[in-house]
């Protein structure tokens, strides 16, 4: 195999695909997940195999695709944008059950226009900003109620998304964004109930509050991506070990710098991404945590600075005899900061099966 | 046109090509342009056509790809990884004249090796340490000449990239930078060649150093990536006008916070990449500069920060009436930080010409 490649080990894909599963079963809940993270159709196919309930999308591309792979029942979880209405409409015609989101008055009145125009009834949530994150109406926001009256017979429900809880690394922290995650889209639902308006789904979700929360009472589904692969973010957070890490870039010594304890792989941005999602957090990982080529952790040593297609690896406990201990052609492997960035960057996985074989797994990629 | 979308200026980039050309003319050097920046047959054919003598790129699948575009001469400019010489001898056969880069003994070893096994002379230049940077051995260390008598009659030169000059944004240390990178990749050729060897070549570059040196002397050929398309890192450098940016990305606006004056697009770090090159710089433009859709920038107003496919702007200057002045619907340009890193998110650049026209350009990607 060249490198750097990206390995998914599938066993503990799936473990941690069965452990998010029986979190919504227990919790009473649907689970919906987020293909944003893998985009990619084996993954899919193992996730609904273990009892999702439809999928979530951040693009209208990776709509299509899960829909050609057979998912009917999409979400596609960004405010929707005017112009891409005829590309969902044409999801529609084809028999998809898309649902759209949308956070804003002149949001509603372009799907209501575009649907009123080609005879279509959008499936439509509103968006609830339940952390100050991003984007949404706020639960209390007399807004929401006008959207809600805007979108009539196209409102299908409420969804929020914690993004905050990604800063977060303490238990207690943890529980209480996922119930405030909670707490503010029931309420959204309530309000928009208590005017005489249906609201049949209440959606919530983050893999940090999804694997958090104490209760999911009056929520109908669980949204949450990451934690099929896993990563040192969600690692750093709190609500994985660093052995359920699923995804890795295998990558080849082609280089050292003897008297700095250097050692140059071929894995640098291009491969990690750039995503440097640990530098806040309570242990910075550089660009990633270095494994040997089996996936075994080596501890302190780090992916310390990344080039284009060079990347940096040192120990962060001091020096050792690189050039001796890691020789030209070695194979290490990187576990990355953040997954979503790290497959991106790639267009397929090689997936490591239990019986040993590798499978290439191809990735959706781009708009 | 969908968003977001990768534009390319394409009057701007044939400026800049011309720019960087006529550097090399007056320096009296040949210009290598790097592919890595940009990955596209139409700007390596503009680059050729403009006088560029070969080039020099990042991957072998870089190499494979100008080679099947017609250029001969290729520099593959990552020290060679063992594994990957089957591949480098492919490419040989098939009459590419591609040159290999080493900084170890275990590397030229591998290289001859490989050579004799398979009755072929790699050209092969040794890469020189100029700045502490990555890679390289230091011209006055005795592993220099040990690697050249290993590398026998496939020396064909030495190389250095002052990658330290992107810390830089004053002239004066830019020019120190620049003569640093030429003095002592030319003592390596000295040493090389006063202990009876030949050493032909002599290869420096960066957008950085070739835009700043005062001479070449002693130098053949100079190598630049980034000068194509140029970015806000090479801006906040002093390198080129920020109107002399050539990518850019069109996006959408999907949303809006009032409250908080924040614009949402549909530009996210999907669309910029993570890279925040300019963090470190003396102005910080977070995840881009943003610009009305005709390329005008507008001041002040920046892409604070990224989700997977939300990006969220906001003037740096003081809050405006975002919703009013900027509606759902309204299209935006936004300059990257970092033209390498942005340009790989995205298959396809959407060639801007000067008739007005536009033209999709495909990029490679991958290993």
């Amino acid at each position: 195999m060249d490198t750097p490649a990206a390995l998914l080990d599938v066993v503990k894909m799936q473990r941690n695909i069965q452990r998010m599963q029986q979190r919504a079963n227990d919790l009473g809940v649907r689970l919906r997940p987020h293909v944003k993270t893998h985009k990619c159709a084996e993954v899919v196919a193992a996730q609904v195999a273990a009892g999702a309930h439809g999928v979530t999308v951040s693009t209208l591309k990776e709509a299509e695709y899960c829909f050609d792979q057979g998912v009917r029942d999409i979400l596609y979880a960004v405010a929707m944008a005017p112009h891409k209405l005829p590309q969902a409409l044409a999801l529609r015609r084809r028999g998809c059950a898309l649902t759209l989101i949308t956070d804003s008055l002149a949001g509603a009145q372009a799907i209501v226009d575009f649907g009123d125009q080609h005879e279509e009834t959008f499936a439509v949530m509103i968006e609830i900003d339940c952390d100050g994150h991003r984007s949404g109406v706020k639960p209390h926001d007399p807004l929401l109620l006008e959207i809600a009256r805007r979108l009539g017979d196209s409102l299908t429900g409420v969804l929020t998304h914690a993004g905050e809880s990604y800063g977060l690394d303490a238990t207690d922290a943890l529980q209480a964004i996922a119930e405030q995650e909670r707490a503010r889209c029931v309420e959204a639902a309530q309000r928009i109930r208590s005017a005489g308006l249906r609201c049949d789904q209440v959606s919530v979700g983050s893999t940090p509050t999804a694997l958090s929360a104490a209760n999911l009472d009056g929520v109908t589904e669980l949204r949450a991506g990451v934690y099929a692969f896993f990563d040192l973010v969600m690692h750093n957070i709190g609500v994985c070990r660093i052995d359920e890490l699923a995804l890795s870039v295998l990558t080849t010594v082609i280089g050292h710098q003897a008297e700095k304890g250097w050692i140059i792989t071929d894995a640098g941005w291009m491969a990690m991404s750039r995503d440097r999602g640990t530098q806040a957090q309570k242990r910075d990982f550089g660009y990633g945590q270095v494994c040997d080529e089996q996936g075994g952790v080596i501890e302190g040593l780090l992916l310390s600075s990344a080039n284009q297609e060079h990347g940096v690896a040192q120990f962060d406990t001091g020096q050792v005899d690189v050039t001796a201990q890691f020789p030209l052609g070695t194979r290490l492997r990187i576990l990355p900061n953040h997954a979503c960035a790290t497959g991106t960057q790639f267009g397929t996985y090689y997936a490591l099966l239990e019986n040993g074989d590798t499978q290439p797994w191809e990735r959706l990629r781009g708009w």
